[in-house]
């Protein structure tokens, strides 16, 4: 089954102590789609200038990327530079150009409107709402939000989980949403007003998924090196979805699994710059990956306490 | 088996969002003997002043903590005061009076001198290294460290980790102790010097334990009420110390189910004031906790990617 994304598609310019790239792909929308078009058909919506270098995204077309609903239209694309310095866990923004994504308006194609999976990506929580307006009842809508809109959209966002099966959000945000610094009293806040479901993203510290009185908790892989960070919570969400729409099954196991599988997509997104070892790898790197996660957090029971 | 600690039996003063606690027992040795009694006989040596209210150890005591070497002498107890603000993740000191600790120099009884398992609580490596002169080739040591002793004595904590089989320290410890960031290369770092076994310890994000080329992880359990984390790490190195001691088995299966009896110890030790919970639990409470962990992170393969 296929999975609908509306989100960025920008040019990025990072530095990190490894190296630099300049106007490499970026963007929400990208990254999401370079991760969950390994294991699902995608269908990306939103837009770029005049300017943007289309071939630059054919691998992701190869892959399954349906772009139909990839606006280009006059005027500059989206750019964001960035540096990261040597923790590599909070970006430096030196410069962002909204261009033409700050008029953006997301139409969704006709033939993508039946899209079983939806992953609103961070973008204004007004046009998050719109969107929901034009599609025909998913069996799962996901979104992601940034501090930007808590802080200026708060309303519209409150509206927005309204209508939302899952939001993922970083710890920081989750926090500054519920004005609840515990997690859990976090994500139980928000499951209060709307998702059942509540992924919270803690980065280098792995991820939190809370259903009903549920938590599954999955780390972030331990690589030895993190080349560059840019991307990693789309590509972790285009796992989860990718890995859902690719099985349409919701039961917890298989949320769990899903969970897992976007952490691997996400160790393997920073492990290069851009979308450029997403788009390399097969699902046999990701199983690889997934099975070193079993062996990360995998103990036995037996040779009890109490015996 | 038994377990020998070497560490600091303290008078805490805390202030938490949620009240405040004065002159309660505290202390590295103090939460280490807490968490480890429940699981297998303890020996503590430690020095307290004669101010010190010995009774409040009692618990102890007869959940079999052996104060043989707990030494009082003339002048004052060392004293801890701190404060947690909100997010309760790090102390912020408001006094400390070293008091007798300051001229302490741990003499271990004959009869402790054959224990199995030895802990080096944080005190000065000068004399976690002099209690490795005291004691008989024990089938474990361990050591925990802090960056005080990092900063002032380096040497000293080069020369102490040959002769260590783990230590646990915590991220910003092992970041300082080896000047890399990336905590697995930290953690190589360290094991290139002695011990075969690294833990590090992050808090609220968990603990991974390093082997060889294996790596542990098990989260902090997502606690709703976070109501004191003062002792947690001491509570966490006793949970696993107590658990070795207990059953007295090294292999890879059994270190991994050590790190999460540490972990649930820690879990534990937050939820009260002082030892106050860690001397109220059961097994059945630890092992209830530890199946819970096990929910936590369990994860089914089947569902593969490739098929």
């Amino acid at each position: 089954m296929s999975v609908l994304v509306v989100g960025s598609v920008a040019l990025d310019s990072v530095e990190t102590p490894f190296g630099k790239a300049d106007n490499v792909v970026g963007g929400s929308g990208t990254f999401f789609s370079a991760a969950a078009s390994l294991l699902a058909p995608v269908q990306l919506v939103g837009v770029v200038g005049d300017d943007y270098p289309l071939e630059q995204l054919e691998p992701l077309r190869q892959r399954g990327v349906d772009m139909a609903g990839l606006e280009q239209v006059a005027g500059e694309s989206f750019r964001w530079r960035g540096r990261y310095r040597h923790d590599l866990n909070s970006a430096e923004t030196l410069e962002t150009h909204l261009g033409v994504f700050s008029h953006f308006s997301p139409k969704i194609p006709p033939q993508f409107r039946t899209a079983p999976f939806v992953f609103l990506a961070n973008i204004d929580p007004r046009l998050q709402l719109d969107v929901l307006q034009q599609v025909e009842r998913p069996k799962l809508v996901a979104c992601d939000t940034m501090n930007f809109w808590i802080e200026s959209r708060r309303p519209d966002i409150l509206e927005l989980i309204k209508h939302v099966d899952l939001i993922t959000l970083n710890d920081g945000e989750a926090r500054q949403l519920t004005d609840c610094y515990n997690l859990v009293k976090a994500a139980r806040w928000i499951m209060e007003r709307g998702p059942k479901l509540v992924i919270i993203k803690k980065g280098e510290h792995g991820a939190f998924m809370f259903r009903d009185r549920h938590v599954f908790f999955a780390p972030a892989y331990p690589l030895e090196d993190v080349f560059d960070p840019t991307g990693a919570g789309d590509s972790f969400a285009g796992g989860f979805m990718g890995y859902i729409a690719q099985t349409g099954d919701l039961s917890d196991a298989n949320l769990r699994r899903a969970v897992v599988v976007g952490s691997a997509m996400g160790s393997f997104a920073v492990e290069k710059f851009s979308v450029q070892r997403l788009v390399e790898i097969s699902k046999q790197d990701v199983e690889s990956r997934v099975a070193e996660f079993r062996r990360l957090v995998a103990f036995e029971q037996e040779g009890a306490l109490v015996s």
